[in-house]
């Protein structure tokens, strides 16, 4: 992910992720309809607006994983994950995608849409509409009505941006009259929970894992970092770029995934895992991500939907009504959010208070 | 609060206020010291800083409460709110007050900090820090080590943020060798609440009283409103103001407060209300005050702190996991947020989807 000739002293890569997950509807008449119908060549043009490409490729019979040039995609039945760091531009391709799930899959209604991000430690270097969080909000009006723009955590330092659709809930409301839920009789209510740790300022010994000079292959540095021992279940297919940097993507039988992609280098060191295993408590991954990484501050986000074993883990987060520490990483801050189908949780946690 | 003299078509007056409140912490030294011992021409000079005057006076034993040109101030042993609307940058009183408080109550120490305000609807009209958010965070980190800027609610139209001091549980967490935390003996825990509806798009009709056309007096409009029924224990210094506009300052002999204040123009009507008065539930206060006002739309925000009898009633914007309305003002957005001693709710409520 990095290029060796830049000069050093203005050399910067943003690892620091865009996240569009997509939920479709599957239409009442059709019990047929998949996102993994839309051809490779498709999707290879659709990365093409985005600024990266597919460079691996794995899949079962749950879900597609692909690891890019900048960070992952994944594709499911009707949820669509798309996941890329440094200047990519990934909603630039909304519009093509929509048609191309409409022409594939036959779904023409987005059933939940998360667009989430940090915040960039270089904003001034992104691409038109990813120059501002306001500008990412103006766009996504553009395409979705009730949307909703949510700043978590510390507006001027290390927060955390979503934008998703608003309104009250809509699988357990439905006898309103509201005129966005038309179509609930033919919502499927599937268990589901994604969690994400960003973090930053990472241990430099374990950074330099993740470089040609001290690894040859992927799988070296999967197993030298203990990457591979976080979700043991995980088939893994990892990539170490040339001359630093990593991605993984791990996919188990029953349909859970997990990323992480790493930018080693000290100056901005940045690494990020993501998953939607199912925890009631997700404490002991992340203690066991937090080993691996050695973070200087990370921040935690949890999305839990109703049907979730998850469900109540924002508790955990919080023991009684006091703050709960990893080691010696404190928790900083922590903020709920209800959103219409999804409880949110964020909380912050750095070593020195900031 | 309204110029007579004005176009009409480039009236406008900025309801939203600007909310300063700040508790200062006893030295151990001294069981003397109260903040009610500045003196009024010292306060008057202050409230120069912020562009408003004193326009009327009540006290008990416990609080002395002022109604102000532009909004209310409140003066307790050892806590401080000034609230202010319109253009006035009660920010820059900020530092004057800091060394007032010093000199003539011997508090050097902030215990808390909250700055708090709902988004501007015209933000190009104030004056400086008060331009952006961003630059009262700035103005505020100039002063405050450890503080943090948060924006609840729907970051691109209907929000509210609050800039506070960010860090675990002083009161709690006794054992920590945190270095803010050595005065942590000498922490007096009161119960603390505070309730705020801040209200849009209210009804004309209620709007119209408060104007010198419909009610001749402050008291007129207070009683024809049913104001006086909100919080019947209430002591009420009210003001109508010339041609338009309405301010109240309520006391309770066990120290509570309540205040209203009220643009009641069509095209930019805004009325908020504020209490500290403890309530196991909020939502009978609520009802009463939407029954009043009868808004399009609202921001609700408690803040409650560990000793509060309203501790749990962040479960009371919800049920079980259902949001809870209040008739056809339903639930758009709900967060919590956990300080350092208080926890936070916010609560988005609107007659349409917006």
């Amino acid at each position: 992910m990095s290029d060796p000739d830049d000069n050093y002293d203005s050399h910067y890569f943003e690892g620091v992720e865009k996240l569009l997950e997509l939920w479709f509807r599957k239409p009442a008449s059709s019990k047929n309809g998949d996102l993994r119908d839309i051809p490779r060549q498709k999707l290879e043009a659709l990365l093409k607006i985005v600024n990266c490409e597919i460079i691996s490729f794995s899949s079962n019979d749950r879900v597609d994983a692909y690891v890019l040039s900048e960070s992952s995609m994944f594709v499911a039945e009707r949820r669509f994950i798309l996941k890329t760091c440094g200047t990519t531009t990934p909603l630039k391709c909304l519009k093509p995608l929509l048609c191309l799930v409409e022409q594939h899959a036959g779904f023409t209604e987005v059933e939940e849409i998360f667009y989430s991000r940090k915040n960039f430690k270089r904003p001034e270097l992104q691409k038109s509409p990813h120059k501002s969080f306001q500008d990412e909000v103006d766009f996504l009006n553009s395409i979705f009505k009730d949307g909703v723009g949510y700043c978590l955590g510390n507006s001027d330092e290390d927060c955390w941006y979503l934008y998703t659709l608003q309104g009250t809930d809509v699988i357990n409301n439905n006898n309103n009259n509201n005129s966005n839920n038309n179509n609930t009789d033919n919502i499927e209510i599937e268990p589901d929970q994604t969690l994400e740790v960003l973090m930053t300022d990472l241990d430099p010994q374990v950074m330099s894992l993740f470089t040609k000079n001290s690894c040859s292959t992927a799988a070296e540095a999967t197993q030298k970092s203990g990457i591979d021992k976080i979700l043991p279940q995980m088939v893994i297919d990892d990539y170490l770029f040339e001359p630093c940097g990593y991605s993984m993507n791990g996919l188990s039988k029953n349909g859970s995934y997990m990323t992480i992609h790493i930018t080693p280098e000290p100056e901005f060191s940045y690494v990020s895992f993501e998953t939607n295993v199912p925890q009631v408590s997700y404490r002991e991954v992340i203690q066991k991500v937090l080993q691996v990484f050695r973070p200087g501050k990370f921040v935690l986000t949890l999305f839990t939907n109703k049907e979730s074993v998850a469900m109540d883990s924002p508790g955990v987060l919080k023991r009684g009504k006091k703050y709960c520490n990893f080691g010696d990483l404190e928790c900083r801050e922590v903020q709920y959010c209800q959103l219409r189908n999804y409880d949110l949780s964020f909380a912050f946690y750095s070593k020195f208070p900031s």
